[in-house]
């Protein structure tokens, strides 16, 4: 029988966030395979199902476990936080299946900056650029380039992973590039633990920003130059008159 | 009583790719407030209830009824296509509601861009920027600046509202910027309807894609300079060893 696959996004941790579609299709999969923090949170739908954990950096060992059950002709879940198609499992998946015989079906999902923006009002709303602070798979120099532009364009800018032990100083550098382009007042979000347990929800001014915990678990979001703190909420007005 | 009022993205249509949360929303709401097309796509959860419709241009309007419902002490969802965080309602209600008695919750959902993204294969996965071509509330001079500033940094984009019968020609003019900084041969996905009746996904060179059929209900996602056609899914790897 042919295997199925699917690359499951389970939104950003509580199970109420969960689309239908992501609840079925762990609930028919006979196997789970995924990073323990990420399964331990969709653990209810995973009971008498065989569970592959393994660790944070194996990203990859995850994907070919997962696909080598679906060539064994299982039902296979590949559950991953967020959304698998924003710096997640989701391309790792569709590159190593190409000359593979499996049906794949990636299940989109409520990314970490959709639940971040959530819980700080309406702080997106209008064009926006996400970036991500790790250097471990992109070229610092290109990231660097990348905070310049679109502080340029006065993008609503979205940061992931904003911080770790290996690189403390990149977002001291971001900000330093984005106080060039916006002004110190420029409102700016952030949250950690987005709908999970230790949540932490912080509006402040961009030269503020480093006074605050900030950590892997953080999206930052730092508003354009119309954004707006109202009654302890962040407002990116989109232009209606009112 | 003091209202209630739930923002809830319900997600791009397909009723599968709701929350959990924004169900149980709707499902408690005495009142549901939304353009009429997409109060349609969940009409089976609002039966029984008070439903306000009214037209594509009236958002504001709407946003005035749902708040003033709940100002009566009503519960109250106010539905929007996508996440209501991304060129949606929840800016609007935001600033509406700000010195009213009301209890708001946005309720985060999977937008159409990760919808769209999905359907493609895994295009987005890095560093990437969101521009809406519409004029309607941004000056298309400013558009234009975006569009040159993404397309210089190699970002993946994603276009929202690509064409209207008032402005034909902004994708002829978008394409036409990318041009000057990206190849011919960039992959391009386009997506219609995603997730809905007659959805449609075309994937095809950047310098081809004005021969395809695009309209207010088509995302396009074009891909940075690593990006790929396999099997005739999208795919922009992150980087990693394989």
């Amino acid at each position: 029988m042919k295997g199925k696959l699917f690359v499951v996004g389970i939104g950003p941790g509580k199970n109420d966030l969960l689309t239908i579609r992501a609840q079925k299709a762990i609930e028919q999969s006979e196997v789970i395979v995924g990073y323990k923090f990420y399964v331990e949170l969709v653990k209810e739908l995973c009971e008498g199902k065989d569970i592959v954990n393994s660790f944070m950096t194996k990203e990859i060992e995850r994907c070919k476990i997962a696909i080598a059950n679906a060539e064994n002709g299982k039902i296979v879940s590949l559950v991953s936080g967020g959304d698998s198609g924003f710096y997640g499992m989701a391309g790792p998946v569709m590159e190593l299946v190409q000359r593979k015989d499996i049906d794949v079906e990636i299940i989109p999902a409520v990314s970490a900056n959709n639940a971040a923006a959530a819980l700080l009002g309406a702080p997106v709303m209008h064009d926006h650029c996400s970036i991500s602070l790790s250097d471990r798979l992109t070229p610092w120099e290109l990231i660097e380039k990348r905070l310049h532009l679109a502080a340029e364009g006065d993008f609503v800018i979205s940061l992931y992973n904003p911080k770790s032990k290996g690189r403390p100083d990149f977002i001291n550098k971001a900000v330093e590039i984005f106080l060039k382009y916006k002004t110190p007042e420029t409102v700016t979000g952030i949250v950690r633990n987005a709908e999970r347990e230790n949540q932490s929800i912080v509006i402040t001014p961009l030269d503020k920003v480093l006074q605050e915990e900030i950590d892997m678990f953080t999206v930052i979001i730092i508003g354009n130059s119309n954004t707006r703190e109202v009654n302890n909420k962040m407002i990116t007005p989109r232009g209606y008159k009112l």
